[in-house]
């Protein structure tokens, strides 16, 4: 289907395909699978067709690429996990929103021409329950949801004999331990469970939103779908303007993969973007407000603390996170300690009842090489460490988020240091960026250090766009900065031997020395492109399954030489 | 100046500086100063300016950015080194060219339209004599090219107080020791020499090159001063179709950076593409012909031997260097071991008198992360090594080209074994990718693989544009691909810590900072992009420097408050 323009119902030459649970029939992971044209050979003067295997590949597209499925964004995709949630009997249908701000905006009919048409009552755990998948693996439960992620991390592994570590009890037990988290709030049944651990499968976070300057409702929605179908794996919605709490809705209820904020943003335009006025009573109320729209999981920046101020002064760059920076001038302006960071158990009791997962924001996060690995970053670090075990007490799920501008030499400290002060709870970067020079070109200096990071233990990257300090993405923007750190996760897949990683790799590159463009622009990431560089440069016969491409033109054609030797040698 | 259409004359807000050398007043280093605007502030409500100092940069644009040099294509770039190489009085003048062939095209007349009219007689080394930068600093010499590297390699780090390990004496030692080159041959007294070496800053090569299907001699020239401007360090010539003597004839005369090209192309066209009739005579007057007209770099594919056939049959994507599948079919239609490795003495001894440097070609560089540090290119690395001895007994100067297709786990090995296979000759590699399913971007993938082993020790990495696997590059191509291996290099020689390579980001950070916009775009790698980007998300008021960008909108720039809290702090 086209949203804004945009197609995004099918992949080329592929097919969706589920996969069953075996613990739990009722799930049905979604897949897909790109055929591909036989090898032909002529032998003996006869033209022989070798058939190609069928190629098997993760999938955050959702429903959205399902023939099957018939999309309504007025209605909001299927909210296929709502059954699993009913099922374990610890939650309860709320008659409305609790959050003040919610009911307020619900009972402004001005905004009826803009709310999500098909509103759904909230869910919450019944009182003295947390229903976090911490809490369930820390039981020995093995939820769908996690038998679910395990299925999509292995895709084909069972049927190609593959061996593969990642087992549904696997899954449970790194979740118990805080090593992964499958962030899925109860009340975004439409989103397809996936996991973000290092030992998965790295995962990629777009960021949407609009500023004050730009941007709206529709474009938003249709920038999320379409970040999903090039490959994002979690979604981050930070705008900032007008209509905040409609806007998200029309998101969530259309987002086939997580959904993350940054409730801070919000509680501040509450307050008319006059930091002083921040309290914590309106922060506590734009967390049930997002809870119960089903964010799945909210950046917090409670590591800030009144010392760091100081330490900014020290900085080239000073404080370039905006939830840090605000933190930081609330702590400056009352004298007081943050009240993200006194108030964390009470956020923490929140969260569980809702499943929210916290991603411990990086306030002070270098926003220059020069300021990486500095103490105003690691001190933060320390802190998210003791925060992160007081989230594992009341069983919140959570990552940890991390820089930012990094020189490469400086890369590995990250990693080991987060290892240490966080108990190996996921690492969530921005980056690295590994030099300050290229504005424009931000998506590459970062997927350098991305990549870097990711196969040192990073769970998850956040992508940059080319706009990235300059302006707002357009969604060329947006489809750049996935392929790009899809590229990043990738190779430290493949580096870290995640299982059955290089089954892609090595398709394309059969299909390239086979010479079958369509094959190889189909089991590319993306390929639109691809087929469209192809192109440019072939004068005639732009269709033609040639044997050799216009960089080498037919006489120097290394790759068919090369069969020839192959040939010759076997005469 | 434009040539077509192409405006390479000036960098924004720029002037070109020369700095003279001590040891040889004759030298005059070109690089580029770059004037920034003044930090502004408000105190006591007065508006107060603090300066901001000029950032001196690697320039690689030659002549062209000069206001005071007139450029005209027809008369080609000014001959600066030839007084240095009269002056050393071990080179003669020739009457005409030596080779052949070279011969054979200046008497054809029908060519006359297409040649370089003001063609300069060549210059060789007197009998007995060996010309090359190793052969003058084994003997303890200083030379002006060495010089000039010391100082370029520098920029003002004197003048600030910067450290540095790089002197004349100490480029002399590690060119003698075989450590680095500079590729500089008599006959192209136009380029300005450069250094490639582990202990430098990390150097990216171009490739430019028409192949049978499209473009012409005026656009490639275009596109070697383009990529110049960009900041390529060298340029390789790998056109393969008509008229190659006299297209190359032209980028040599008006190109600023050493050229490279690999021989065997235009050997096998003087043989109509047939592999099999191509001689020892024919590739050795190839070598005369390049030689003489100033080529200062051959790849030379000696490291494929007969055994290589046989090692090809194991892999996904067999041999993917056109030199190398040429070389191999060539050994096994004649069951011989290759004219390259037989002759390698001879070749030698062609090289030191004109010093033309060689680059030991990797033919068995893998063509997928599949088939990546296999027996094939590691039995190919170990000859190389045997090699780099024996160039060395004849005082050629020598670097190693590497892969290729390599997974981030297996780059290291790539490099620990270059270092020990090759005595420490620099190595010069393609990337590596570090994964195959992103055609259309690979010159991100590949970035990726050489910021990496440039980090290890890579003194020059070989560019990939987006067109790699597709088709030729365009210059938006060209562009995008420079500026993307710029990053590689940087980001090595950030984490290299080469002395004062933080300057630039430092200062572009304070740019950011101060929301100095046209000063972050000046100092950027790319300026115009930089700019463009900026400006399209601004709908008003497109030329204010606002104290804020439109990714966050004037309500949410951590910048902004980030100033605030220090002001805050500082009552």
């Amino acid at each position: 289907m086209k949203i804004s323009n945009i197609d995004v119902s099918s992949y080329p030459n592929s097919e969706k395909i589920y996969m069953q649970g075996k613990l739990h029939p009722e799930v049905r992971v979604g897949m897909r699978r790109v055929h591909q044209y036989p090898t032909v050979k002529i032998e003996d003067g006869l033209r022989v067709e070798y058939p190609n295997e069928d190629i098997t590949l993760y999938d955050t597209s959702g429903p959205y690429t399902d023939p099957e499925v018939k999309i309504d964004l007025y209605a909001g995709l299927p909210r296929t996990r709502t059954a699993w949630v009913e099922k374990r009997g610890d939650t309860e249908e709320l008659p409305a929103m609790t959050s003040e701000y919610g009911r307020m905006r619900l009972a402004d009919k001005s905004l009826d021409e803009i709310r999500f048409p098909r509103l759904h009552n909230p869910r919450r755990a019944k009182e003295g329950k947390r229903v976090t998948q911490m809490h369930y693996a820390r039981k020995g439960i093995i939820t769908p949801e996690m038998e679910y992620v395990a299925i999509r991390e292995n895709l084909d592994n069972e049927a190609r004999g593959i061996k593969s570590h990642i087992t549904p009890e696997f899954v449970r037990d790194e979740i118990a331990a805080g090593r992964a988290i499958i962030s899925a709030n109860i009340n975004h049944p439409e989103a397809e469970p996936m996991i973000i651990g290092r030992a998965f499968s790295v995962k990629l976070n777009t960021n949407i939103g609009n500023s004050a300057l730009s941007s709206g409702i529709e474009e938003e929605i249709s920038k999320a779908v379409w970040s999903c179908y090039w490959g994002g794996d979690t979604l981050m919605d930070l705008s900032t303007g007008d209509n905040i709490h409609e806007t998200r809705e029309w998101i969530i209820r259309n987002c086939p993969v997580p959904v993350g904020t940054v409730p801070i943003y919000q509680a501040l335009e509450k307050v008319n973007g006059r930091v002083k006025d921040l309290t914590w009573e309106i922060f506590r109320d734009t967390l049930i407000e997002q809870a119960e729209q089903g964010v799945d999981y909210f950046t917090i920046h409670a590591g800030v603390k009144r010392e760091h101020a100081k330490l900014l002064e020290q900085r080239l760059t000073g404080c370039v996170s905006r939830g840090g920076s605000i933190m930081t001038q609330w702590c400056v302006l009352h004298q007081q300690e943050s009240f993200l960071y006194t108030h964390f158990d009470e956020i923490c009791e929140i969260l569980n009842k809702y499943d929210v997962a916290i991603s411990l924001g990086d306030g002070m996060r270098p926003g220059s090489t020069h300021d990486a690995n500095d103490r105003a970053q690691f001190l933060e670090l320390e802190v998210l460490g003791e925060l992160t075990k007081r989230a594992w007490e009341h069983e919140v799920q959570v990552i940890i988020e991390g820089p930012g501008h990094v020189p490469m030499h400086k890369i590995a400290e990250n990693m080991t240091k987060q290892l240490e002060c966080c108990h190996e709870a996921p690492f969530y970067t921005l980056g690295p960026l590994t030099t300050d020079i290229a504005p424009a070109y931000d998506h590459i200096t970062s997927a350098i250090g991305a990549a870097i990071i990711s196969n040192l233990g990073t769970a998850m990257i956040c992508y940059v766009t080319p706009k990235e300090h300059l302006s707002l993405p357009t969604l060329e923007d947006v489809r750049e900065g996935v392929i790009t750190y899809k590229i990043a996760a990738h190779a430290a897949d493949l580096a870290k031997g995640h299982p059955g990683a290089n089954v892609r790799d090595d398709a394309l590159s059969k299909a390239r020395f086979d010479f079958r463009w369509k094959d190889q622009f189909n089991l590319s990431l993306d390929p639109a492109r691809a087929k469209e560089f192809y192109l440019a440069g072939r004068r005639d016969a732009p269709d033609a399954d040639d044997k050799f491409c216009t960089m080498c033109g037919p006489n120097f054609c290394a790759m068919r030489i090369s069969q020839n030797i192959t040939e010759e040698c076997n005469k």
